[in-house]
């Protein structure tokens, strides 16, 4: 069976999107994982499938969001990444991240998830330098994010600084 | 001479903007400056004269922007709060803040700026309430920036909370 034949195979939402958008579609890698090579393909597509997402946001325990304000975040973000393992088995969507900016100077990145049974697989720098790669394209200089403690030390192996020159990242919550 | 004689009398870019969406240019407060009662009007248009906002950051010493990209960043962002002096000696822009957003849960304030003779009349804190409470009736709960260290006890009293639960501020900039 050759790539392209595996790849279109099972997934409807797959290959609907990379009808859509074939440039948005590559193969990163091939990965070990449970006795298997799969497939990775990255994608920047902002046609997501949003249960998926919501399966992957979910195998992280995050709370839940609703889905039509999901999709309204997605349409307004300036980049969309995606990872999805293709494999004879299963195709299922394993990563993501996005971006807001001004489209000119600077950016923030949210909501950077990696499915668990597939972290610790070089698979969230990937993520990120696609974001970084994609923002510098753009010439938008300012690339910025807001992270928990038990990432700082991830994004510092990506060359991101915490708090240059004392700048501190601050929060309003509702009362 | 009435308010909106006044008003209309020397400004071409005010009036326009006014035409243009009357309910976006508010008159908020009425300040003692150089003896003379001003009044301070806030607009939330996006029709900004970008040579006023050049000077304006010039009066701040920020390093300056290419106007192409500026234009760029006020359309791509969220929200424009600009603060106007209006009065029989001249009109002027005094202050300016923005948020980029995904029109959904995150929103990043950026160049928050008052002219120097107008700081210290609580002014930013009304551009940045004003900020706050249309993000707030937009829906979008999580409300964050990057402040340099002099404006850190600013933001707190404004109900910012730096690093909460340990999340920090990240950049990166370009090797």
């Amino acid at each position: 069976m050759t790539l392209w034949t595996l790849f279109f195979k099972n997934s409807k939402i797959l290959s609907e999107q990379f009808d859509k958008d074939p440039k948005k579609m590559m193969l990163i890698n091939n990965i070990q994982h449970k006795n298997e090579i799969i497939n990775i393909y990255l994608s920047t597509s902002k046609n997501i499938n949003l249960s998926d997402l919501e399966k992957l946001c979910d195998s992280v325990g995050w709370i839940r969001r609703p889905l039509k304000k999901v999709k309204i975040a997605i349409k307004n973000s300036f980049l969309i990444v995606s990872l999805f393992q293709i494999s004879e088995r299963e195709n299922k969507l394993i990563g993501f991240a996005r971006a807001t900016s001004d489209y000119a100077f600077n950016a923030t990145i949210w909501d950077v998830v990696i499915h668990p049974e597939f972290q610790g697989k070089g698979l969230g720098s990937i993520l990120v330098n696609q974001i970084i790669k994609d923002l510098r394209e753009a010439e938008i200089t300012t690339i910025t994010l807001f992270a928990d403690p038990e990432v700082l030390s991830f994004y510092k192996n990506l060359g991101f600084l915490s708090d240059p020159n004392g700048i501190r990242g601050m929060f309003w919550y509702p009362k």
